[in-house]
């Protein structure tokens, strides 16, 4: 390897910027110059042995740095990430320097063979792993304390002095990838390889979930059109209608972890070997030599995580939905009031008393959701997780909880506290038509109007100061600064979620469901493209093998749905009819079609097998290569 | 390792013989002479490199052989088959021959560094590796097929002319072991780890899980006596008792996995990465190549399997559980026809009759029983699984559900047909305690009978022939190869499971359980301990992670145990009367206090982690000091 690293001393002529790293206005000269040339200092002296080059601008106030590296750079960092690539013999085996040569589409002078978004990953983990060597301090800010092992990144960002690092679009790509994907009007799948390479296989799997999720309600859409054309009620039909769609919701859980497998198969992420994850930006704890790694870093007892978790979240978060159902108690309450206020009355203020008690709710679950996710994060972030990808789960299972209890408890309780199936049926169409309306708009078209302005606003800016060279890059920079960024997926899977939910949990009551769950998500594909490639700097990519915690999620609201539709399906007049002498008699029938069907559901959950056969044929034989090779050794 | 190989070819001096082969009488000579010269030949001429000796006995029909090898071959067969020891660092890791001195108790001259089971498991997959080069046939069996890369040895036993390969008893160890394990009267743990080293890591895991399933029945016991004694009836009681045991039923079974974890990573088998798995020798079909080794082996559709099992083998085993649920109608129908009968007449003879059904019953299941068992082993052989693994998955399944269904159906019957709870009390105890006393004698305690005669006599025949040299070892092995083979741990396991789901299932039934089962449990581990040491032939260690299809089944068990639990405590009168208005509500509560049990049963399972903390921290070292010297290469 080390004549490898040798290799880099030669400094490249063709730069390539591909992160921008903006530091705070006035950060310290002495700072940078320390921060710079940690970057561009060679591997052996503990740096990162890239490429930096300042940006000027207009404005000299700004501390605006490009990134780059070398191609060999890119192709050794490309081997410590632990990037899987396709072979030349179509298999998919761990990228490494010395066997790139067997790799397809390898070329010295093919500098296609990463894609940008893999260049600016490997960009990123190195800098996140330039650490302290024997600095007690960041040069410049005694009070950002140093010590051997910390990354330096993380502590700058966690002072303040690191503003952001984000990725620079590539106009040229974007431009392409935006015309494959929503600019032409087609029916067709999505060019989800074109979005793995350019947003990453996060992204990319959130796209294929809702694609495939789309194409998976059609068929419940479809079937449940005649339901609401020609108003069947018989019982037998909504029967059937219900046991598809469970059977269905279960089917296509399964099979979506087919896909995902192939999906990520085909990215290389599935037998990517994640590095040993840093701690979170945010952990904190006494200094302590980690078992796992033998480096020293911040350590925090877990049995005190678990006592904040289960002594602290837990009560909390029970509190929180306990006060959530009080409010939707006094919001019933309140419009029963209206309403006999109404009936006294009658005048034309009264009728408009009618509505208020909806919109004192309303406003009243959007202000709790908004409070709600503030001491979500806050009570995560107390409960100071070591992985981000613990954080995030926490997270996730808290926010999760709450809206499912917000958005469904007051149809629960129309359904089986009130039995009044018409208002059901009314609740349910009011909530899910406007909550689609409204979140496209305050997702997407929003910050897509506000981004043209302040773009516009921009050129003008620019076009009065223009000089010569590299202006567009500079344009290019400034205003994907300013850009927001991408929280992440959670958002738009919570989404997704909820209207899972309400296709399932009352399919049989609202068979029409699926199909605005269909039209919407339709939209919603080209919102959030739209989104994606307009209105939010470029995310980082960040390699995933399947959607994580939101499976389970998925899951369980299929179980759920289960015991409702059951439920439903019991209440109806007529199964009720069926056993006119015994109400007990129909409550064990019901009970044990219920008991049965879970029972299906768990047996066809475990025996249609998670990947498809030809993907453990592949993951198989390169097991037994590697214990072959290991025997060899 | 080529020189390695090289210090092979001095003879060793001492032969300490380790595997027994029997062939059939009559094996033609030149047979003979080829699979002993592929059994010494050189690794690079295709041998095993192992040593072999002719038993030299009373009867020179017999054709035994003993197998042993040098130190050094074992070494490095530890290697191949991927064994897993303790470093001087405590740590474990994969043996390696270079890496030998790292090793804890290592020393070029200490051979008790690998076990006797150890070096046994290692000659019979050393054994069973010998595959054939261009021999097309067994030299003077024509009709026994060979093709490069057949398992030589799995075509000799397939084709009868290997009778059977048993790995010999260390009569020294052996009775260390006895010792230690039941030789002294004594309250205390058995020495599990002994028990490792002497019959392998499956044998110790079952011995391991009887003992903890014994202690976690315990308090179940404890907390059943005052039941039993003081007659309480009261419902609250019954409530809190079945409470109890279906959250301590989870609790243990998640604990079991945790002590499983420990036990296994001490023994090394939860690091160790099997060998690819060769195909059963049953296993047949056309010559092609596995895709996953590249060699040449039968191959079978998957399709085809997935055909005859749902097809044909899922339709039987219906058809089987039907037949039986239908003998077990017209057994209740003999019994009332009895009853009747009796009150009719009133004499001897007819208080005799009313044992006839019960009597005729027992035998009809019994013999239900083993044609079951037989169409079953020949259907999942039919089935044509490729490996033994699934092959013995599809077996356990299909009888545990027969077994399942026949000693429960009739308790089900009585429970929530006839509700008749006294009977029901009866028929748990009859069942349990017969149940448990037949096993015991059928067991253990008839073959250790019956092989102490057998022991006598051969002890007679051989003092009249006696002669001079290592008469004991001829004796011993001449003992040992009419010793019945332990077929494995599938009927000790399947007991277990039965006991656990008297005492799980019909918990606030019948208190007194538990207390049945501990009794039951505690002998069970002195008679097995004697049929392992005393009444069987040695088996060979087969390295195991886990107690496989069993927990699940465990599992299984205790979901269906909460929800038998929770309808017969509906179905008990004090419940009955705090409804007294409406049966429906009374169901309705049941069903609610069901479904909030059986999701806090599943959040705990979620919730234990299956590793403890720490052999979570030794795994995650492992691997990232594995990742950490990839990148160094």
């Amino acid at each position: 390897m080390a004549e490898s690293w040798s290799f880099l001393d030669h400094p490249e002529t063709n730069f390539r910027p591909l992160v921008v790293i903006e530091l705070a206005k006035g950060t310290k000269k002495e700072t940078i110059e320390w921060f710079t040339k940690r970057i561009v200092d060679k591997k052996a002296n503990g740096g990162a042995q890239l490429l930096v080059k300042p940006l000027v601008g207009e404005n000299k106030d700004e501390n605006i740095y490009l990134v780059g590296a070398s191609y060999l750079r890119l192709l050794l960092g490309a081997e410590t990430v632990g990037l899987v690539k396709e072979c030349s013999d179509n298999s998919m085996r761990t990228f490494t320097y010395r066997s790139r040569k067997t790799f397809k589409d390898f070329a010295d002078d093919n500098h296609s063979f990463l894609t940008m978004a893999e260049c600016q990953y490997i960009i990123k983990h190195e800098l996140e792993n330039l650490r302290a060597k024997d600095e007690k301090m960041i040069p410049g800010y005694p009070q950002a304390k140093l010590y051997p092992g910390k990354s330096i990144v993380r502590r700058l960002l966690t002072s303040g002095i690191l503003v952001q690092i984000f990725p620079l679009h590539d106009k040229e790509e974007l431009k392409k990838l935006r015309h494959s994907w929503y600019g032409q009007v087609k029916i067709g799948y999505q060019p989800l390889d074109e979005i793995r390479s350019y947003f990453g296989e996060t992204i990319a799997l959130y796209f294929g979930f809702l694609e495939y999720f789309t194409f998976a309600l059609i068929p419940m859409a479809v079937i449940g059109i005649p339901y609401y054309v020609f108003a069947w009620e018989d019982y037998d039909k909504y029967v059937m209608f219900a046991a598809f769609n469970l059977l269905w919701s279960t089917v296509i859980l399964e099979v979506w972890k087919r896909i995902c497998a192939i999906n990520t198969y085909h990215w290389g992420t599935l037998l990517m070997k994640r590095q040993f994850e840093e701690p979170r930006p945010g952990f904190h704890g006494v200094l302590g030599i980690n078992p796992v790694t033998g480096r020293e870093e911040p350590m925090y007892s877990s049995i005190k995580r678990q006592i904040r978790i289960y002594l602290v979240s837990l009560p909390f978060v029970c509190l929180c939905l306990y006060i959530s159902m009080h409010v939707m108690m006094i919001y019933f309450d309140l419009e029963q009031w209206a309403l006999d206020y109404h009936e006294e009355n009658g005048s034309n203020f009264s009728s408009l008393m009618l509505f208020v008690p909806s919109v004192i709710y309303a406003v009243v679950i959007e202000i709790m959701n908004r409070i709600y996710r503030y001491a979500a994060e806050f009570l995560t972030s107390w409960e100071n997780h070591r992985l981000e990808s613990s954080y995030q789960n926490h997270l996730i299972l808290k926010v999760l909880v709450f809206n499912f209890l917000n958005c469904f408890a007051s149809l629960f309780y129309i359904a089986f506290v009130l039995f009044d199936m018409k208002l059901l049926r009314q609740s349910l169409a009011t909530l899910l038509i406007t909550s689609q309306i409204l979140n496209q708009f305050a997702e997407s078209l929003l910050p897509y109007w506000l981004q043209k302005r302040h773009k516009k606003r921009m050129k003008k800016l620019m076009c009065s100061l223009k000089t010569e060279s590299d202006l567009s890059l500079v344009e290019q920079v400034n205003l994907e600064k300013d850009m927001g960024t991408y929280l992440g997926t959670f958002d738009d899977y919570l989404e997704l979620f909820l209207q899972f939910g309400y296709v399932s949990i009352f399919s049989c009551v609202y068979p029409l469901a699926a199909v605005f769950a269909v039209l919407n998500n339709i939209t919603e594909i080209y919102s959030d493209a739209l989104k994606m490639c307009r209105v939010y700097q470029r995310p980082f990519a960040e390699p995933t093998a399947n959607i994580g915690v939101w499976q389970l999620a998925f899951e369980t609201m299929s179980v759920i749905s289960v015991v409702t539709n059951c439920i439903l399906i019991g209440m109806s007049p007529q199964v009720n009819a069926l056993f006119p002498d015994s109400k007990t008699d129909l409550v064990l029938t019901v009970a044990l079609v219920e008991h049965l069907l879970l029972a299906m559901k768990f047996i066809m959950a475990f025996v249609i097998p998670d990947k498809p056969k030809d993907i453990q044929v592949k993951l198989a034989k390169l097991e037994f290569e590697s214990l072959e090779a290991l025997k060899q050794q």
